[in-house]
């Protein structure tokens, strides 16, 4: 049996039903099932295929060990005007984010900016959607999340900080928000999960072997360690984020964040998130205008030899948005193969 | 004369009164020209040679030439609970984001945390020294700033944006505070100017001809174009940041801010500030304690071949802050030669 290996394309609307019942049928509520299927899917649309939904068959197992817990309560734990501690009861990441956005956004609209620690949260999927919530409210929103340890510290090889990402999202008067979703690595490590998954090669300079040798093999970069970008630059920015993330929330940190492959504990990871209501700085047009003649100036860059054009934070992701809601969106190979499975298992057709 | 070129140690409180008295000289308040006068010696004591004493010289040139006004009243354009907007009124930017970043600790004091976006001020210096003005609170200070443009969109070859440094203080129960404070360039432009002051080659990695070519050539790179960290990603966070400090203040952005050593127009530069009191999300005590066993986490890590010992954030600033307040700060070549021209200039001893 090979088929399940060719890539096949999928209406998303099709696939977001399926990862919405799916995600029902292992005990989330309709409304928690929604945010998770629209997260998944919406990160397969945009292109990030790392964050999409080849992580349904994870996220169903962990609910299934006990490590994600589908009927989670969220809770206030601590609330003082423009800032609350949130801790999201080993849920899931996408409901515990979108709660915690929200209360930001909430707090913002009061008081100028609204920041939320959360602990006790597991993998949100695309940070940039969690960010993106505060586009609804013509603010900007700001995530950053801890995540199980793939870096060493500068100089070092003991795996002690997660690639920690980064997302930003800004409105805009264009046909796209402005979106920076980064991890402080290189790539993301379920780039090289998805490389090894579609049986590819990872190109030199994202990852080193256990020992500290550059690698081109997935399996190796995998069980060694993530370059940093701008090497201390890129650890400093993880370490920073951990201690807003986990060390301030009370949600694990360093070493004892749960890898999201680990089937023996769960993840306890850590974010902080943060909106800024525009309207307290400026009026939401005039910020909008200003923002647009930036972006001139950045599209009409002269270009390097053999570059066709520049490109701003998001807009390539938007791009592959439009063309694969028409168009579909690609899966194959055991991406495939694993929500074929899935779709046996529930009885819930792909 | 040839003699000015060696380098010499001086004490610190020795240079700091030199700068202060000249820094009052152009006009500065005796208050004003001691948060100059600190933040600039601070720098050199931390060994940031580039954010230091070097730029006494340009600062009271701009003064002069009624680019930085040295009575410039700071004004507060609007207010909004927990964040807050001002107008640096093209006042040294030491002074005016001292006062920003005050206003933040206040604001979280009561809302858990406190933003302050800053329009028409001016270089600030290091970065670090205003964002660790919140640690005397224990709370974690951010800090962010728009520069003037020297790095391409990714792809591309106009200078459209700054370096646009982010500093982030942490306060520890440790002999040294976490301080990242880094440019989204491989270097600071001010570290290539002082690689050319002191007739010294750059790396290759750190930047750019102006077509293009890598160069170790310190004119041909500050002629050119700084190298952004990790690609796209560096673009990614000097154009959010760009946005945070430039266009949702009302500063100058892009390719209209002033550069420092640009006589024909005031910088106009912009900050984005953050204070996070850390209390709002749990005791302090707590903080500082888990904070400490992560710390541990990465001093105890395995290092690669030929690395000693791996540090923290800050780490490396505060050894050399001890060893160059017992031993004096190094200073010569043209650094010294301006200064002992400002030095009869002004009529103050250095």
């Amino acid at each position: 049996m090979t088929s399940s290996l060719e890539t096949k394309r999928f209406d998303y609307l099709r696939l977001k039903k399926f990862c919405v019942e799916i995600i029902e049928k292992v005990g989330v509520s309709k409304e928690g099932a929604e945010i998770v299927g629209s997260s998944l899917v919406r990160a397969n649309l945009r292109g990030v295929d790392s964050h999409g939904i080849q992580r349904l068959p994870i996220y169903t197992q962990r609910v299934k060990e006990g490590l994600i817990n589908s009927r989670a309560e969220i809770r206030l734990l601590r609330d003082n005007y423009a800032s609350v501690l949130i801790d999201g009861g080993n849920g899931f990441g996408q409901i515990v984010a979108h709660k915690a956005m929200q209360e930001c956004v909430n707090r913002a609209l009061k008081y100028g900016v609204g920041v939320a620690g959360v602990a006790n949260s597991h993998n949100f999927g695309a940070g940039a959607l969690v960010a993106m919530e505060a586009l609804k409210y013509d603010m900007i929103g700001v995530v950053v999340s801890n995540a199980a340890p793939t870096l060493p510290p500068w100089g070092g090889t003991s795996l002690t900080l997660g690639t920690n990402p980064l997302a930003v999202a800004i409105p805009t008067k264009m046909e796209f928000p402005i979106v920076l979703d980064m991890a402080t690595s290189v790539v993301a490590r379920d780039k090289i999960t998805l490389y090894k998954k579609m049986g590819k090669k990872i190109p030199l300079g994202w990852a080193l072997t256990k020992d500290g040798r550059p690698t081109e093999d997935p399996q190796e970069a995998l069980e060694g360690i993530l370059l940093s970008i701008g090497g201390p630059k890129g650890y400093g920015l993880a370490l920073v984020i951990d201690i807003l993330a986990g060390v301030m929330t009370g949600a694990a940190f360093g070493k004892d964040v749960g890898m999201l492959y680990d089937m023996s504990r769960p993840s306890a990871v850590g974010n902080f998130m943060m909106a800024i209501n525009i309207s307290s700085f400026m009026e939401v047009d005039v910020f909008k205008e200003r923002l647009e003649r930036l972006c001139a100036q950045i599209k009409a860059s002269e270009l390097l030899p053999g570059v066709n054009e520049v490109f701003l934070p998001g807009e390539i992701e938007y791009r592959e948005e439009q063309d694969r809601m028409k168009n579909g969106i690609p899966i194959g190979g055991d991406v495939l193969k694993d929500l074929e499975k899935l779709s046996s298992e529930y009885h819930v057709s792909l």
